[in-house]
């Protein structure tokens, strides 16, 4: 069928197109089939119909589809398209069938191409949930995800990289940790997320220091150069497929357990890892609630990593608590820079650091067995891990004489006061987020939330629990009406709830 | 945030914004996430982020959401929503943990009225798939899709409906069924569907006699004024959510069981059916492989009945053959008119139309027990079957003194010839659908296939097989080509292959 091309100048994400529901007919397709449109080049294209949106022989096209197409005025030649293999290989893992590497290669890549709809694309989201997936599968998708976009190759090894499982707030240790392992003359070009439900990812607050957003040669220039890079990895290409299936697990509320596995290693495996520590924060809020889930996904992970030969070394860590004081971007930077310059901060943070970093030095060859702790604790101690830092923020065009007293936080200030004399007994790792989310972070780098008091701190009427910030007056507003409302921090003595004395005799 | 409207003039089937990726970051939003939008009325909508489609300050508004607005150059106040109720239900389904029937009725009508996005649909979808549903939860879906949409109540009863589970080429027998049960002075408002991937629904074939889009209200009186109605479901508005689920189904090849209950008892629920008659035809390309099936399909079927106040009764019927040997709208309506003019045409469409036509009469009290079906014939033989149907014909706006005679088929025609002696050993229902499709079936309304053989009979080589019709010679080109590539029917003696004699020997 011969249709003129007529353009919706939309991105939707797929190659999708419009179809009088009487061409439609006449073609014999249905919304969800696919056609092939020939004109300038060939493509397929997922269908949807009007009666209205466009008339008889035209084909409304969609930016993905008409960005194809140069000639505009000429008309195209539609056929309806085979069913895609892709569709049939999401149909087997609904009904949990065995599928082989070649068919989740093609998956990816059609998730890569933006072919599959989010019909499909759901469909294998919530299969794969449900169902799980073999080892082999899970090999064969972080392979497929390495595949479908940019490899880094370094001519010099062992590249290392750390990784850590999300959930607590205040996980700043990368900036600490990547430093370490620079300034031991060992390659950790660290690719790392932007906060999507958190207060801010790695990527949120190095980019408090300098640019984040460099191509994955880029990434391997300036790890080349100085040892280590701090990047956010959704600008590098790398690993592709994991934004767009993030783009609907986030709306379902789900993070499926082996795609997790898969998106992890694909990124260590894109960059050429050779060893990696894993950090997995277990506690009630964060992914992993107990030791023993912990357990398992170290041993999933070292398993992969296995398959893919890269040495995977997993720490499981204390997730119930914040790491360090300090919520928020700049208020996160401010803190992992002091103890960069002065070893002066809080415990959790410099103890974790230098614990995860020792894993590192260890499996790398820079320390012995049983002293990479030490070492790192005295790469933090010498300032050479502050020097190697300075490095990192000048190669990716920051200013490397920024110091921790440079960064500014936000103006508008707020405490929350304990309301009794007591113990913290409660802390909600999740409000604290939301606390800080509400307050402005991660887009106001200046907003966050300092903690004051930790579980089993004691404290007095009237101290200062946490102290809210924000760059905006109405946001610090909104945090403060939350945080007095949620109580997240509850200290034992406090008053929850009072029973009226004639309860029970109404 | 104050945020002015641009409008994208497309219906995309839900509720969707598109806000700049720097105005989402400022409101703290993802892709997925919702927004409540406050103007001249508040709604709710999806949001989806874009970096170079709207500018900042600009919300880029879809038709469904930028109908609710009249005043469009006032900007609107965009503030976070909550999650939707909807989404935690689906949340729990995928768990596979027990939802309440309020959550199933906001589900329902969030499906309605478009407020689900199709990553949220498609994941309801797959996981009632996977995980099935409970006869509670059927029974909620069920009354939350009547109650979503139309319904019809009558002053007289019983009302009585017919629904054939889908599969079977050549499956018309609703036009014979439908005026001898209102012919025996029992009301039978039948909606029924055009194909979706099957050659010709019912409202397909009925459109060749007469109008088949009508409002539910609409329905009712031609039903009260005649005693029957063949109509497009489609059009009336009764359980709507069925086609949003279909659109959803398709892509993905499904048809889940329990929705497939639901759908139809809903349309049955919908006009007050008080005696439904289920045709549940068995075989290996229906959607009913197995009589075990079949008789789980016709207990869940009278279970739910039982549940909504319904007499259902079940027909296992032979399913492996085509009923009647014609196939395609115009073709099948020229059948039926001429078993209804002269009782003349293939038995299996004369006694199958006549045992569930017998089955319903006796649920209605126009026939003693096991008298049915003589009482069916009798009516078909009189006439009065016939001009019952004359009547329905008239009153949807048709032409009363069409005879079979009068109904065009296509122009263009191929026979398929037995290429050797025997007796058909082989017949495949899919493919004698595919090649009516291609021929243009069901848009094109005189395109189809004869079928001159059926399994078990013999034939002499040269023997038309088939006749296929078309109103197109191209399409017929097509339809032919597929017909010889495939060999539909099988014909004990033909040569399927040749094996040449110096294989194993090079």
């Amino acid at each position: 069928m011969q249709l003129k091309l007529e353009h919706f100048n939309i991105k939707i994400g797929q190659h999708k197109v419009l179809l009088n529901i009487a061409d439609a007919k006449e073609l014999g397709v249905n919304p969800g089939d696919r056609v092939r449109i020939r004109g300038h080049e060939s493509i397929s294209a997922i269908v949807d119909t009007t009666d209205d949106m466009v008339p008889p022989g035209t084909l409304g096209s969609f930016f993905e589809v008409y960005e194809h197409f140069q000639d505009w005025d000429k008309p195209v030649e539609v056929v309806p398209a085979f069913r895609s293999k892709s569709a049939s290989v999401i149909k087997k893992m609904m009904d949990k069938k065995p599928v082989v590497q070649d068919e989740i290669k093609t998956l990816v890549n059609d998730i890569v191409e933006e072919n599959l709809s989010e019909i499909e694309l759901s469909a294998f989201i919530t299969s794969s949930y449900i169902h799980g997936m073999t080892d082999d599968e899970v090999e064969w998708l972080t392979k497929a995800m390495i595949e479908s976009g940019d490899t880094i190759e370094f001519d010099t090894h062992p590249i290392m990289d750390k990784h850590s499982i999300g959930g607590v707030p205040g996980n700043k240790i990368s900036l600490l940790v990547v430093p370490i392992i620079a300034a031991n003359g060992l390659l950790i070009p660290k690719t790392s997320s932007r906060a999507i439900t958190g207060a801010g990812g790695t990527a949120d607050l190095m980019e408090v220091l300098s640019p984040v957003e460099f191509s994955s040669q880029e990434v391997k220039e300036i790890t080349e150069k100085v040892g280590g890079a701090l990047v956010w990895g959704g600008a590098t290409n790398i690993a592709p497929a994991d934004d767009k299936l993030i783009r609907v697990e986030y709306p379902l509320s789900i993070d499926p357990y082996y795609q997790m596995l898969a998106s992890i290693m694909a990124k260590k495996g894109a960059i050429g890892a050779d060893n990696v520590v894993m950090d997995i924060p277990v506690g009630p809020s964060t992914k992993v609630p107990t030791v023993q889930e912990g357990q398992k996904l170290a041993r999933d992970l070292i398993n992969l990593g296995h398959r893919l030969g890269m040495n995977v070394e997993c720490a499981i860590t204390y997730g119930s608590s914040p790491i360090g004081r300090k919520v928020g971007p700049s208020l996160e930077v401010r803190e992992a820079l002091k103890v960069l310059e002065s070893m002066e901060g809080p415990n959790s943070l410099i103890e974790k650091s230098a614990s995860l970093a020792g894993i590192l030095l260890e499996m790398g060859g820079a320390a012995p067995r049983d002293r990479g702790k030490e070492v790192a604790l005295e790469t933090l101690r010498s300032g050479k891990a502050l020097e190697k830092m300075k490095q990192i923020i000048e190669a990716q065009g920051g200013d490397p004489k920024i110091t921790s007293g440079d960064i500014q936080v936000g103006q508008y200030t707020a405490d929350i006061l304990a309301s009794a004399d007591g113990y913290v007994i409660e802390f909600d790792n999740k409000w604290i987020i939301e606390i800080a989310r509400l307050a402005g972070a991660p887009n106001d780098k200046g907003a966050g939330v300092a903690i004051h008091k930790k579980m089993g701190e004691s404290v007095k009427k009237g101290d200062p629990i946490l102290t809210i910030y924000a760059e905006k007056e109405f946001k610090l507003d909104t945090a403060l009406t939350t945080a007095q409302r949620t109580n997240p921090i509850i200290v034992e003595g406090m008053l929850l709830k009072r029973i009226p004395g004639t309860y029970g005799f109404q």
